[in-house]
């Protein structure tokens, strides 16, 4: 996205927006010029169920509803006098507020949204929109704004986009699964993935097609190798849907710069694929660690963050094949419950008709609060959170980069850093710029025991995977615990080993987002201790 | 339900309870005595998705989290001082409000419940509990009062049932179709079924069987009939789960009495069918309407209201067959979307894991607000509200059916009202005794232009549906609108007609319950008139 001088933002793919001054002309601006181009018809992508999907006969007496003078007995909605909450009230930050990650008191003030049945003359909207059926669609406010957040920060390469809300990313998904996926399929997904996403299609009976990643993600020349070498005849048909997490990857913590997802969107044109791109970490998006320098712990976001990071599949999207999903939970709290899908408007109309059916609406409660929150802020105040919350975590990456550092010899090599005890490599890993994850690979092939217990044999595998189950059970030991790299294994159908480590490394997560600066800095050195007492 | 003298509610399948004082007892007194049975096993009715699904394993990992002194880098939830939410405030009636129907003022008082973040010392609840991610099976003590509602009011008559919290009905039934069919299979419904509920399973290629009903709802004799003459060969397999709506029926208005779910119940015992039991309408049923009396136009609650409705199919559900789908959008508010599921615990345990990746938990915003109104108004408040509320709908359904007696002139024929013009029949229908409905025949075979118009050739049932058609836009016209008997109609596989009206009778729903008194009466005043000009 660039911006032109009128304060428009057109879409370039570049993936940059000249600072905070031209984002603010952005988010104030009439809706950006919308690319021309229409998405290409992707309806082949749909599932059988997607296509069968028909709108209720009860949408068509809407219109009827509303002819001047009709009393509508055909209605059945429950009486909205009888819904006995009076007012709701929340107090939310301002968004400009700067917490002190080692202490973070809530600040005195703040905004109040006090919505009432009787706040003012023709004010209703509490009873008969928040408390109400109220469609599928979600409230138009907050679609709007919803709308307008993408338009302002990633619109679309293409013309006719929309969006939808939802009841968050975990309901989002499953909706995309329900969408596009058939018995008997797979999806492309990265070497490691999210159980729970994973949980959303395997009982489907569909399985995963793992491609090897690095420090960005997705490595496209290992996608492209993978799809001309796949065999319909023992795979099954080809793959058509790719999940990717292209920000602070879950678990590999690896975030997707511009250049990458060109050659992805490239690949995902050639091959005909469908993109899914879950983004929950999109606004966690950070500077890099600098080993040798003290980390910044003050959280003062800085005044040009959005023309850091790294845009959404969106600015790319040419031929509107790109699902994102976006979500709240991350940015303001995952009790609300709400996200919101942008694709291409045949897929949200596909998405509209199941969620009449699957779940009817968000909550009305979460729906007026989220809107409230966002029209007192703005979109730019929104932004302007992001930007805190941002540093937040930052900060908390580096108290954990930097535990890990003074704890650990750490040597870097290349996007790695590497460290060893006795001369020996024990763990490597790539600082994150995004996310709330560091993916750890630990080095057994380099521990003195390891050779002699695995052995040659037909076992390797299991005995293998015996040892990295022994080391995560010495951590849980020293009262560490970091979540075993085996969880996020994709399944790739019966008889596929559920481990997909490389022979002689295994994996751990480790997770900044929630433990204080004191217990990271405990956990790492309760973690090195147990390294250093193995390796030596 | 009989309640013992100690105040302990056992189920015995009569489905009455002994007034208020006996209910306060059983509802205040320690959990009824469980049934001892259990639940036998219905595992083949899963589907195959539903059998597929595996705990996630990033679930193995919270035991050790609670292990004494424990740091865990394993979590990778974001971190609750950064939600931006301070407070939260609602302000609810007292369970012993009564409105005037007619002018329903909100109280002046009511019950302030107020949540903050930093209410009392240690009470982190609202950030870590009601705005975190928190878990599939919602908010342990939300799942315990609806689990002592149930106990209280209909307790299954086997031991080992369990509730799960739910969105709201829409995603309950959308979770059971999910649970229990598969592509070609019949689910069992009455012979009207609402078009939302059918199109939760039509598109997964599942079909209907409708069976005939009469004043309480679905026959056992032609449910019986219908099984036992079932095709498999020309039919697909056997229908194995029955969809009902015991109580005000939508769009029948009909509501089925201990002794005919007795008989229901046998027949799935027989024929070996789970029940969902979809009852958002159980609290709203009322006094038989007496079309002599003058309507009592109060709304005051009996005091006995729990003694006189008719019990869930629970309370004679020994084997365990029985999916309730309960929910709060009748009784408190749609934009809640909280409801919950009752049903043997290896339905909710597949439910749970179902939910886990279909979308993780209700809104912490709305499962905070529901819990703690039930929390300050207990159960028994609960069920007092209910009784209130109840007397409101009946109010309502009283203005209806007060309309419908002065503009057209009605006979009592059995359970059935029937309104002639000129000595010609025009209008018949039951009132409803719950519910929001009332399901109207009209009887075009009476219509003096009716006979010409149809003929007796091949397209007799489109020229039956053209006169339906044109006499229901004769209503629209008249700026009356209900809603067409044909957008009912169970969809019974390609080629069957898409309407099941008896010939020469034709169908539409009214509500009353939203429309107010004057505009009822006017709407009735309307349709009575296009009937008078059209059976002139």
């Amino acid at each position: 996205m660039t911006l032109e001088p009128n304060g428009v933002a057109t879409a370039n793919g570049n993936g940059a927006v000249n600072g905070t001054a031209a984002l603010k002309a952005a988010v104030s601006a009439p809706a950006p010029v919308p690319a021309e181009g229409k998405a290409v018809d992707l309806s082949h992508h749909l599932s059988l169920v997607a296509r069968s999907r028909m709108p209720s006969p009860l949408k068509d007496i809407l219109t009827y509803m509303h002819l001047p003078g009709m009393i509508s007995l055909a209605g059945g909605l429950p009486h909205p006098s009888l819904f006995p909450f009076q007012s709701l009230s929340t107090s939310v930050y301002h968004p400009s507020t700067v917490l002190d990650p080692a202490n973070p008191v809530p600040p005195s003030d703040g905004i109040t949204i006090d919505i009432a049945r009787k706040a003012q003359p023709g004010n209703v909207s509490f009873l008969e929109r928040d408390l109400q059926y109220s469609g599928a669609a979600g409230f138009k406010p907050l679609a709007e704004m919803c709308k307008a957040l993408t338009a302002a920060v990633q619109p679309p390469a293409y013309a006719d986009w929309d969006v939808l809300i939802n009841c968050g990313s975990t309901d989002a998904w499953q909706k995309i699964v329900t969408l596009l996926c058939e018995r008997g399929e797979t999806v492309i997904t990265d070497e490691q993935i999210y159980p729970s996403a994973q949980a959303a299609f395997i009982p489907e009976g569909v399985k995963c097609l793992p491609i090897p990643v690095d420090d960005q993600g997705m490595r496209p020349d290992a996608l492209c190798a993978a799809l001309d070498a796949w065999d319909t005849a023992t795979q099954g048909p080809r793959p058509h849907v790719m999940y990717l997490v292209p920000v602070g990857q879950n678990p590999l913590g690896s975030t997707m710069q511009a250049e990458r997802r060109k050659e992805i969107y490239a690949a995902a044109c050639k091959y005909d694929l469908v993109i899914v791109e879950d983004d929950p970490y999109f606004m966690l998006q950070f500077e890099a660690w600098d080993p040798l320098a003290p980390s910044d712990e003050s959280a003062t976001p800085p005044a040009d963050f959005m023309s850091k990071v790294a845009r959404s599949f969106l600015i790319h999207d040419t031929e509107g094949r790109v699902i994102r999903l976006e979500t709240f939970s991350k940015t303001l709290a995952p009790g609300l419950r709400i996200g919101f899908f942008v694709a291409n408007s045949m897929f949200i109309e596909r998405l509209l008709r199941g969620t009449e059916v699957q779940n009817q609406q968000p909550s009305g409660f979460s729906q007026v609060i989220l809107g409230e929150t966002l029209a007192r802020w703005g979109t730019e105040g929104y932004l302007q959170w992001c930007a805190g919350l941002c540093e937040q975590y930052r900060v908390r990456r580096d108290w954990m980069l930097d535990a890990l550092s003074s704890e650990l010899a750490l040597t870097p090599s290349a996007e790695t850093m590497v460290a060893t005890i006795n001369g020996r490599k024990v763990l490597s890993f790539t600082p994150p710029i995004g996310g709330m994850f560091i993916w750890c690979t630990v080095h057994f092939d380099e521990h003195p025991g390891y050779a002699a217990f695995v052995g040659d044999g037909p076992d390797r595998r299991d005995k293998e995977h015996e040892f990295e189950t022994a080391f995560w059970k010495k951590l849980v030991d020293a009262r560490v615990l970091v979540t075993p790299g085996w969880y996020f294994t994709p399944y790739e159908g019966q008889g596929v080993p559920s481990s997909n480590n490389e022979p002689g490394k295994g994996y751990f997560r480790l997770a900044y987002s929630f433990e204080s600066k004191e217990d990271m800095e405990e956990g790492i050195r309760r973690l090195a201790n147990v390294m250093k007492a193995e390796w030596a």
